[in-house]
């Protein structure tokens, strides 16, 4: 006879009908589908009714704290020193990473940056520096701890150890349409956030073509979910609401975004790299009880990039090394004179997706050097004949398919349209 | 690589987002989950989703074809007469399949009642049947034609072959908290009666503590839905929607339900079976185009017991067998005088389960002699020390569940308060 305490048809029904589940009839139930008692059918629908349904804050966090209960949870309370991490929900040209973590860094926080690869149009942080000769993702606890330590930045792989659970729900929800629920996409993120150990957080919620969430009301309801939980977790927590329409920076690929990464930390780089760079410094320093710290003297004055370097090369990675560069490349000029008013994120994303730098099933190899590299952003003036963009892939054979993408991804016209701030808004607990 | 037209997210995703799922989409994916190529888990996200947000009347239709189009479908056609079949939902001493087909079919209509067993608190129509000596369920498909050509009147097993994909469904839904969904419930339940073949059919829906629906809008919803499905299906259709929060009759169980079927057949019986079981039978008479059919006179003149006998000894049962007597008895008295103000169905359902009238699982079996005879219903003057009710049982270890079951169930009082009618609405196309 089964001693199970809860019934998963009853703990589905509850959700189903609108009600709350009770917190050990969660626990239940998460604990019961990581034992493979609560079969995959289950919690499909389960799924399904939170979609529809919704969760209360509370359930969320009970949620998530079964998550991180069916794995490993690290701590870095030895370190001596606070934690902070960043957490994006992905977008197009999105490096901000690779120079936000050596920055911060270099205030002397540490910053355990827990990444993944890229699924579909959206870049993999990993997948950018793995561009690097020799840098290599998978560290153990140890190597992590003792980088933390002497470096005080670190960008690794995240071990499998870390809620296990979400790994099983995920891969599930991606083929059961229910990938979309708000209160599981915040508990998936942030149970891994949580289990890593963190003392703060800063979340970069972008919304727009180039982004999970195209609309603003949606992304501003999964940030305020998410600083609710880290909140409720005891991981404080700040969201910032970015633009995510516009493809950020100038490069758009694996190997290019490192060469922009480098510009950044040298000082220069695109404007809007930095100004992210920058608004996102400032809010893991105010978390990590540093509000006063001058992040633009830190990029100009070389103390990021001395981090950056020691960071890489404690991976075994040379900074100095020459990045790949395409076998191929293909420039698309401006067709008549005037300003770029739409570059519109999501087709450009496609597009390098296309060119070999992200892939479409998690065994794929992506092509470091393959990309694109922006010439003009909206708002710039161009003449006719002018180079706009340039693809890059190992074979001339993708540009085809690139361009299908890009086909009415641009337009020129007389006058830009005034676009929104790059950071629209801030959510604190 | 697939040649699959369709993928199962999408699917989901359209009805998940409330939009209307295109008849070839709908197809496929009754299809491709009948041939394993969807997951239990993506059917199951699918049904909760349906469940939340419904279906059109033109999707029911779909669903319930492609279910059909699973298995085999039966055809009457050369019987030469028209066929008439009724189904209803289920409740506490329904025994109205017993007298109501036979006393059709004496109306010169052939009636082809396939029919299921019981589980949980209602019974089913063949355990109620196999209480008499020798008779037997299992008719081949022309066993079955050859009757109703002879006897014109057949109860018998659905076979397996009928709609096979809607018995997977409906297992998966019955573990996925999504047995609920009116358009499911409907597409099942009408999907076997479409498949066999009938000209016509007369839906019984009840409503109450009883039934499976409790609420009478919820019934009326499920009403309308299979009408419209049925019609939309070319099965002429009409529903009754009638109220299950009393038991039917007198008898609560098999063999006594029988012998209260018998009475009926005879010009007797409990005045509410005879009210039902003369309803139902006008409107398959009039589905049947025989409006003006003298229903009573047929119960009273003895030509609807003839066509039971015929039918009971064409399935190689005895009509004039004795039927199996209990080994345990237990009778409940009134304990004060007054009116019986109330007798709750389900609770009486459930002791009638728990007496071993009913099963738990469908390999269970059941205990013919088993249930419970009422000597009162509400609405009748009792005296205190009267019998109110008699539990039978093979095991008098039986009687204190079945009693606990029964606590509060009812009531005796100053007045009878008013009840509605029997027959609360009818439907029609």
């Amino acid at each position: 006879m089964s001693v199970e305490p809860f019934d998963a048809v009853q703990v589905i029904t509850a959700k189903r009908d609108g009600g709350v589940v009770p917190e050990d009839a969660l626990r239940w139930m998460v604990d019961a589908f990581t034992r493979g008692y609560v079969s995959d059918a289950q919690m499909a629908s389960f799924a399904m009714a939170v979609l529809q349904r919704g969760m209360e804050r509370d359930e969320i966090r009970v949620m998530t704290d079964a998550m991180i209960a069916s794995g490993e949870r690290m701590s870095f309370a030895k370190l001596g020193k606070p934690t902070v991490d960043k957490h994006s929900t992905g977008g197009v040209g999105d490096k901000i990473t690779l120079p936000l973590a050596p920055l911060v860094a270099s205030f002397g926080v540490a910053v355990p940056q827990l990444s993944g690869r890229g699924l579909g149009h959206t870049g993999g942080t990993l997948d950018k520096l793995e561009s690097i000769p020799g840098w290599r993702a998978a560290l153990s606890n140890q190597e992590m701890f003792d980088q933390l330590s002497d470096v005080g930045a670190v960008i690794c792989a995240a071990g499998s150890g870390l809620a296990p659970a979400d790994k099983r729900l995920y891969a599930l929800r991606d083929v059961t349409g229910t990938v979309e629920a708000i209160p599981l996409i915040a508990s998936s993120i942030m149970s891994k956030k949580i289990a890593e150990g963190t003392d703060a957080l800063v979340l970069d919620v972008k919304f727009g073509s180039g982004a999970f969430m195209k609309d603003i009301d949606r992304a501003r309801e999964l940030a305020e979910t998410m600083v609710a939980l880290g909140t409720d977790s005891g991981v404080a927590t700040t969201a910032l609401l970015t633009d995510m329409s516009v493809p950020l920076g100038l490069a758009i690929g694996n190997a290019n975004e490192v060469r922009e990464s480098v510009e950044i930390l040298a000082g220069g780089g695109p404007a809007d790299v930095r100004e992210l760079t920058v608004a996102l410094a400032r809010e893991m320093l105010a978390l990590a009880g540093l509000p006063d710290a001058d992040v633009e003297a830190a990029l100009d004055g070389g103390q990021a990039m001395d981090v950056w370097n020691a960071m890489i090369r404690a991976q075994d990675g040379d900074p100095d090394a020459a990045l790949p560069v395409p076998r191929e490349t293909h420039v698309v000029t401006a067709s008549s004179s005037g300003v770029v008013t739409r570059m519109e994120a999501l087709p450009f994303g496609i597009a390098a997706w296309r060119l070999g730098a992200g892939r479409a099933r998690a065994e794929d190899l992506v092509v470091h050097a393959a990309g694109i590299d922006l010439h003009a952003k909206p708002g710039d003036r161009v003449e006719a004949g002018q180079a706009l963009f340039t693809l890059s892939a190992d074979d001339d054979a993708r540009f085809d398919r690139a361009l299908d993408a890009l086909e009415g991804a641009w337009e020129i016209g007389d006058a830009a349209s005034d676009v929104g701030p790059l950071v629209r808004e801030r959510i604190t607990a």
